[in-house]
């Protein structure tokens, strides 16, 4: 059981893959994405998507598992964090993966051992505990310790994508691989 | 040239679509999105994504607009938003489109004459412009709004997608369609 962990951000995402093979975990490939800072905000978002779905298929992970944020700091901060992990989520979804939701201190507690563990804790352990020649980055080592969290859990409840309804002004009902929908054109 | 404006939202995202011919700007399309309230956080944000694809697939716009966002409330408000408007800039980058942001005040502006006008002023103005036979829904109608605008406006600087730099452990280097990728597996 391959899974897919990552770390959203607006300006680096981690990802990791691990796999497990019966009681032990195995480290398959981390790293970071990071779109061209020069570019514009939809298109820097397109690239995280993007680049999403080339790790998955570059590593085809069975389930994948994002960290939940308590937002701590200002609203923008939120927006623009809200906006990548929007992406990161969809993307996930879309390629048919099970998306769980891990919270930062069950993810720490897993790896380090305490909820409240600092940055280099959880990167110094993961490298240990995946036996990394490396201490990963730190967005990677995100993404990995959310990843060991889970593959150290046991199977829970997963989520699959449901239909869209689109509701429009009016027409004809059409059916499509997203459910039934309502296509209408107005004048 | 047709004119796709978006109002994002994680319970109900707009879609309104618009066609400049000539000085004339008629109306081709708008609705709601809906994803499922009870399903998961990432299936609700995949299920957009995919709506605004569809979207995308039957009206054929020649570009995007999407409003801008001045955080008023709080940071957990700001991040669900976030994003559902992540999604949505994703989906419309990775479709080619070019994706302009527009001020609120300035498609209120546009549309009523003033910028601090209220959603039904923007929703019956919108009707009245378009020659709507009904009162399109506040998030279709904010969408048709945005799309209004900018039909309205000149030729302005595009955004186009670009290439996203995956930084990984170590490796071989390797070309994609995204660019040149350094895709490395670590041990």
């Amino acid at each position: 059981m391959r899974i897919l962990g990552i770390d959203p951000g607006s300006l680096v995402t981690g990802y990791g893959v691990v796999e497990r093979r019966g009681a032990a975990v195995h480290h398959v490939a981390h790293g970071t994405l990071r779109p061209p800072r020069t570019a514009a905000l939809a298109a820097r978002l397109a690239a995280i998507q993007q680049g999403i779905r080339e790790v998955i298929a570059a590593h085809r992970p069975d389930s994948a598992v994002v960290e939940q944020v308590f937002v701590a700091s200002n609203a923008r901060t939120a927006l623009v964090l809200g906006q990548a992990r929007g992406v990161a989520l969809a993307a996930l979804s879309a390629a048919g993966l099970r998306v769980d939701e891990l919270s930062p201190q069950e993810v720490k507690r897993a790896v380090v051992g305490t909820g409240g563990a600092r940055k280099a804790q959880v990167q110094r352990m993961v490298q240990r505990l995946l036996a990394l020649e490396r201490v990963p980055a730190e967005d990677a080592a995100d993404a990995l310790a959310a990843a060991l969290c889970r593959a150290h859990q046991g199977a829970r409840p997963g989520f699959a994508p449901r239909p869209v309804r689109r509701r429009a002004a009016r027409g004809r009902s059409k059916a499509s691989g997203w459910g039934r929908f309502v296509l209408r054109r107005a004048r």
